[in-house]
């Protein structure tokens, strides 16, 4: 269970992807020979071989017949990213945010083209091992598959999510673990156990738009607390902010924010992990995404940090195994009890079966090896997103540059309102997301989020064309 | 999908147990000979003899070798049934109610005679058939499996739903379902979509603990209105207590109440739903164990009388096919946009596979069919159960007679404290539910509950006779 060290190629990969990043090696430049570098580096010649096949597979260099490697020419790469919004933090009325059911409708409505929910590629989900272990169980143990499997949920996948833990930087217990019904239900139940109706939680805005949901449905304000999409929400602001109003809970999502793809360094984690302890404010971590770095060693939660039960770790399999199992999880700290006792009264057990394939696939499936190369995908796939949208989208647009998971906020011309554009991309056969959804305060509206997770096509090549046309008529 | 009619030797047997019942024959009396019988009903000998061996499975005759049938002499046909508590409807305090959280330890010891939870037998249901149908359509449709399931949830599993609700006296459209994670999710919806905290709830008393724990954690109050272990819930007292008593909704078990197993008269839906519907307050309808009549047609839903969306039908499989799939629903009438948001922000999706292999085996399993040797078996077990109670326990108990479902509602002397009883049993390894469970004004202190649901077998017989050696050593 100790986590993998990176393979030596990747670190030349990641080496030479700084010099290109950073313009010590400009599109068009000629890369060092294959034996150049292998003897510049001390390494053999495969593992040069193999690194620059990575920066191929990365797309930031190119073969030329008989002329070796050359720095492609990208454009992405010169996009700035999104701008923070510019307000103060203040409480939330929900009144004019939209509900979220159309939507809904048209995350599943499987003719339009995928981009707009945060659905992970199904082509690279193991589905055929899964459903083969699925069946194996059901078939062995019919009447396992058919009992209750009562709270805190079936003790095989509990101990398999102990083990991860480590992974994650935390060293959590298989009693400390209640497993969910998906990701959702593990928020939803932090929600209610730390906070009651009229109580106020600070939230990243942008942030998860079901969390702006959820705030909503259970009766609580939100205290948007302005981020970048580059570190997530910075500490001073969030402390300034809650000078002012009184919190009863902050819910974030250190890794891989959903809509911006931040990536709160660990300083800032620790450090807004003092400020709620001090306080005795829980903090509800949401880490969905946490498993999908690009690249390096796997985010550590904020729980990582905690050692007096301050934090609620909420998370699923849903964005990297099986979204259709809903099978999620929760360690809730101090809250354990309550959310227990509120998790029996609001759907009482999960189903079992699901929660048991998920475990046996944790244990034997190689789920290690798996995320290495789901991560890979995703990767090259938010590279690509990045670079059709650059070449078709109107200038000077921001766009965010995660280093994890599978999704792009973009930040399009004042003038664009997203809400029209998603009515217009509809009518064309593409979902997207509007970025009004992410915003507690009702801002984002020239904002949108872009799902990543398919595999690069024709169709949704030219789906991105055909948004960059829409937006660009919505900007002029 | 018509319900099938009632063959001609049951309601010849029918008749038979009725004048048994009604001591027209008494116990030792010798019954009309079978050529007597045939020639008096007008039907064929085989017809007659499946008549009588009916009425011997039911273990009201005997035969008696070479002499014919007599009555079996049975304790249990002359105990009475349980009172019905005697108290003014009060809003209740739930500051005394225990929570849940250490019961459901209890009810997942698979080391204790499992006479607690009400749980479905689980070698009578059909395990083995629902995981090979479920491992087929994993396999076959990896991808479906895997992909979120949006509400309102699997259209065929709804479709599915709607042809049954034929046989509830509905006909509810396939797009007024929702799916849900079990029965629990569809009330705490129900709740949530009706009621905001600090608002009042009319329930049946005795009711299911679940709904107890629900109120408490949404912070509702209970307006507990007495009920009689054999119609249920009487209108006129209902009247009477809303008449003092502002509530938001009427949350009601009216076939077969857990744990009294009243069956409410056709007649009182009507008025209860009239009543309500005139002041447009919501009526949740709890119809879990609907399906599971002992003999007869099945019963009609409260929902089957309403015209204008005023209840909220909540049901799922959990006693009939599979607890552990958590395949769940709620026909929410007027409430239905509310239950699609509050699905979305509680739970997002169900399970995929669960939903679909249910509505497989709704469609091609058998289901009446496997209803029919299912609702036979329960019967069964109720009255060898009820047996078991009247020789062992102390006299003067009161002990309901369901017409459906597996639980018994059983009321101890005085002086017998259910909380006491409960311990003593666990720590001689049995498991059983305490009275003051189910009751939100804390009373009920001398009842317990009893599951049925298990094959009658030696280890239960010994129980029973322990659990009556407790309750006698608690009443003297």
């Amino acid at each position: 269970m100790r986590s993998i060290p990176e393979p030596i190629y990747q670190k030349l990969a990641n080496l030479l992807e700084d010099m290109i990043r950073s313009q010590s090696l400009r599109p068009g430049d000629r890369v060092p020979s294959v034996r150049q570098f292998s003897r510049q580096q001390r390494v053999s010649v495969p593992t040069a071989l193999n690194a620059f096949a990575t920066l191929e597979t990365r797309g930031l260099i190119e073969a030329r017949p008989k002329s070796g490697f050359y720095v492609r020419a990208r454009q992405a790469d010169l996009v700035r990213e999104p701008k923070g919004s510019e307000f103060p933090a203040r409480v939330t009325d929900f009144a004019d945010v939209d509900p979220l059911v159309s939507l809904l409708a048209d995350h599943s409505n499987p003719k339009l083209v995928p981009l707009g929910a945060a659905q992970p590629n199904a082509a690279l989900l193991p589905a055929e091992k899964l459903a083969r272990i699925l069946g194996v169980i059901a078939r062995r143990h019919p009447e396992l598959g058919i009992g209750y499997d009562m709270p805190p949920g079936s003790e095989t996948l509990r101990r398999e999510l102990a083990r991860r833990s480590l992974e994650w930087g935390c060293s959590i217990r298989t009693d400390d673990f209640i497993v969910t019904n998906g990701g959702t239900e593990a928020i939803s139940l932090a929600l209610r156990a730390t906070c009651k109706p009229g109580d106020t939680v600070a939230v990243e805005s942008p942030t998860y738009y079901g969390l702006v949901g959820m705030l909503r449905e259970l009766g609580l304000n939100a205290l948007p607390v302005s981020t970048d999409s580059s570190h997530g929400m910075d500490p001073d602001v969030l402390q300034k902010a809650i000078r002012r109003t009184r919190i009863s809970a902050c819910a974030l999502i250190p890794n891989f924010n959903n809509p911006t793809g931040s990536l709160m360094p660990d300083e800032n984690k620790k450090r807004i992990l003092e400020l709620m302890a001090a306080r005795k404010i829980p903090i509800i971590e949401d880490d969905i995404y946490g498993d999908l770095n690009h690249e390096g060693a796997r985010p550590r939660c904020l729980k990582a940090f905690d050692r007096d039960g301050t934090v609620l770790l909420c998370s699923s399999f849903s964005k990297t195994l099986a979204p259709g199992y809903r099978v999620g999880y929760i360690a809730a700290g101090r809250w354990h009890r309550s959310v227990m006792s509120l998790k029996a009264h609001s759907s009482l057990a999960c189903a079992t079966l699901p929660s048991l394939a998920i475990a046996e696939f944790l244990r034997n499936g190689g789920y290690n090896r798996y995320l290495r190369s789901l991560r890979q995908a995703y990767r090259h796939q938010v590279v690509q997103m990045r670079e059709a949208i650059v070449e078709t989208f109107p200038k000077g647009i921001g766009l965010s540059r995660p280093k994890g998971s599978f999704i792009l906020w973009c930040e399009l011309p004042k003038k664009v309102n997203s809400m029209e554009l998603f009515k217009r991309a509809q009518a064309a056969g593409i979902s997207i997301t509007p970025g009004t959804l992410f915003s507690p305060q009702g801002g984002h509206q020239n904002f949108i989020r872009i799902n990543c997770g398919h595999s690069w096509n024709a169709r949704i090549e030219r789906s991105v064309g055909i948004l960059g046309h829409l937006a660009s008529q919505l900007a002029s």
